[in-house]
């Protein structure tokens, strides 16, 4: 297989985007991505996004993004995987560029959500859940994410106060991302008295409903040598795995299995270890979700997750630094693109562009993206050359 | 990139299925052709549907399968490109295999369809379309169909009867495969006497709402040495294109620019030509579009398309059969399985395994799948070893 790199970045600020439509939305990002990388045309192209369908009634994106992009008969397929659809798309350009059939691909993202009610929205999501046995019943995500919460506490002493420490921590971040959605700080007091959506789970423990895309162009290591004038992101492994979509059918409420299969993967792959990575993007769309992918990833034991933002550890300067972006709680949740936005920030902090929230001297990067309640996972290793 | 073929497929008898879920059906068609390849488990999974989110309200699609399926974290991928979400399938399983990261990838597609009323299920198609200038204003597909349909008459002087006459050939090869949906015969005059749906498309030049599934197993070709017991397909290449979804957006309504580039791309990966190709599936959602098709794909001269069936050069025993499954015109149109289906027609045909509709001696072909109303186009080349 061909070695692989991220050589441009494009993305929106993310928001409720109600004067742009979904293709507007995606070129926007796609023509950033496109200038940043300094290309003039690519081979291929992916997009991830969840369902389009129900929040807009647009189905065969990859076509009209292409056509609205202006690259005319461009080669383009949609990717799905829930809220993983944006690791998916990494990993598909990948393997494209791997094999040698192309040599320049786009890895795009993108969800348009905030046209449906909050209704339709909610039941747009709950098609990530299993529809015959928790959706078609009423389930929810901050429902299923609650239940996960709750054991999580009775198993590990996990407190509200340590899940009000992520949303503190990641909102601090997001406050100096130009694209977060809800660049705000808050505090524990105001998460914990904020109102509760689905016990434990305040609504500041969940990552919004949000417009937005972001996209990467990836190239083989060969061609991005000759064309990058920044520093060259290597994308060193992935892994990707899956687990059955209903809560009810896995072994553990507290233990995401695709995260760590998909983990031992990536790391098998990039030939790294936890100690290895300096700071990751994890898919917080709950702040239980981020205490226990970062307890999975293997950046701290079993149970011992909810300490992380609390004493300071996944803080930026802190041990491992866990979403210096602001992650899915602050910078937005726009389903599709979150996984490639994720990698937008690993390439950011790896060439030195993040600003206030740059993490000094960070070489190594990991992203973790999971789609409903931990029924897929798509896991990346970067690193600056 | 290392060579792949196909070592075994599997689908169900299509139609309205309505004692059996999304899942079942899946899970029926990949178990067959996990089967029909002797082989234990399989690497990843790419999983063709263009709307289950509209259609049944399930997403995710990927995760769910492979765990009804029993192949634990099997990493799969759901990917979509409207009624060409089947043959994209294959692409991607194909490029996975051939980058060396796997040896052995299901390529599987389904939809069902039969569980919405009529006009939701219209609408789900309708999302192939471009949403804000076609399918808001209520352009459905038969109407846009029946447009490029009113023109090649018009430009060409193609008439109903040969119109009909692609659906009553269609017909009678469905009536020898026991897995379509009307496995019946029609006439010339049965066509045309047919209720009008939008002139000049009666309802049998129509494809119809279908349920079903169809999956192949793919491995390179080392691995498929050593493991197939039945004759080897390799496929020796594939094309892949895009055109603005939006009929308007294109220079002519009776042009397949997307499919003329993916096939293009196919005959020089494959190293062909179109009188090097025994055989096709292609893509007749309408009888119109099988007509345009063969012409795009160069079989026919431009214009010339209405006369393949009329003559019985488009016939079994003629000389380019089209078709000889029954089309999705005969044996069912689930939009995802609809790309992968053509595959199974194509191994079976090159194995000699196709009963009372075995084209004699054939030893390469082609399919032609097709999204919306033409805005993606995958074309692959088989060949039996």
């Amino acid at each position: 297989m061909r070695e692989v790199a991220i050589i441009g970045v494009g993305m929106n600020k993310w928001g409720e985007l109600w004067e742009k439509s979904l293709r507007d939305i995606y070129v926007e990002a796609a023509l950033a991505a496109i200038k940043d990388a300094g290309v003039d045309t690519v081979d291929g192209m992916y997009v991830g996004a969840m369902t389009p369908g129900l929040f807009v009634g647009q189905e065969h994106i990859g076509s009209l993004f292409a056509d609205y992009l202006g690259i005319k008969n461009l080669p383009t397929t949609r990717v799905e995987s829930a809220c993983a659809s944006g690791g998916v798309a990494l990993k598909s350009a990948f393997l494209e560029i791997a094999s040698g059939f192309s040599d320049i691909v786009i890895a795009g993202g993108v969800e348009k959500m905030t046209d449906c009610s909050g209704d339709d929205a909610t039941y747009a999501l709950a098609t990530a859940a299993d529809q015959e046995y928790e959706a078609f019943h009423g389930a929810t995500f901050p429902g299923l994410y609650a239940m996960m919460a709750r054991r999580h506490m009775h198993e590990y002493g996990t407190t509200q106060e340590q899940l009000a420490h992520v949303a503190v921590k990641n909102h601090k971040n997001g406050s100096k991302n130009p694209n977060a959605q809800y660049p705000f700080e808050v505090t524990v007091d105001g998460v914990l008295n904020s109102v509760m959506v689905a016990d434990p789970l305040h609504i500041l423990d969940c990552s919004p409903i949000t417009d937005g895309a972001a996209c990467v162009v990836m190239a083989d290591l060969e061609t991005a040598k000759k064309i990058c004038k920044k520093p060259i992101v290597k994308v060193l492994g992935f892994g990707h795995a899956t687990d059955a979509i209903a809560l009810h059918s896995r072994k553990s409420l507290t233990r995401l299995d695709a995260t760590i299969l998909a983990a031992e993967r990536a790391y098998k792959m990039a030939g790294k270890k936890p100690e290895d990575i300096d700071f990751a993007e994890v898919h917080d769309c709950f702040t239980i979700a981020e205490i226990m992918v970062i307890e999975d990833l293997g950046f701290f034991e079993k149970g011992k997750g909810g300490t992380g933002a609390e004493s300071g550890e996944t803080h930026i300067g802190g041990r491992i630094p866990i979403n210096p972006s602001g992650g899915l709680k602050s910078k937005g949740h726009p389903v599709g693109a979150t996984g490639v936005a994720q990698a937008i920030e690993v390439t950011k902090q790896l060439r030195g562009e993040a600003g206030d929230r740059q993490i000094k001297g960070a070489k190594t990067a990991l992203t973790q993206n999971m789609g409903g309640s931990g029924g897929s996972t798509v896991v990346h290793i970067m690193e600056v050359l």
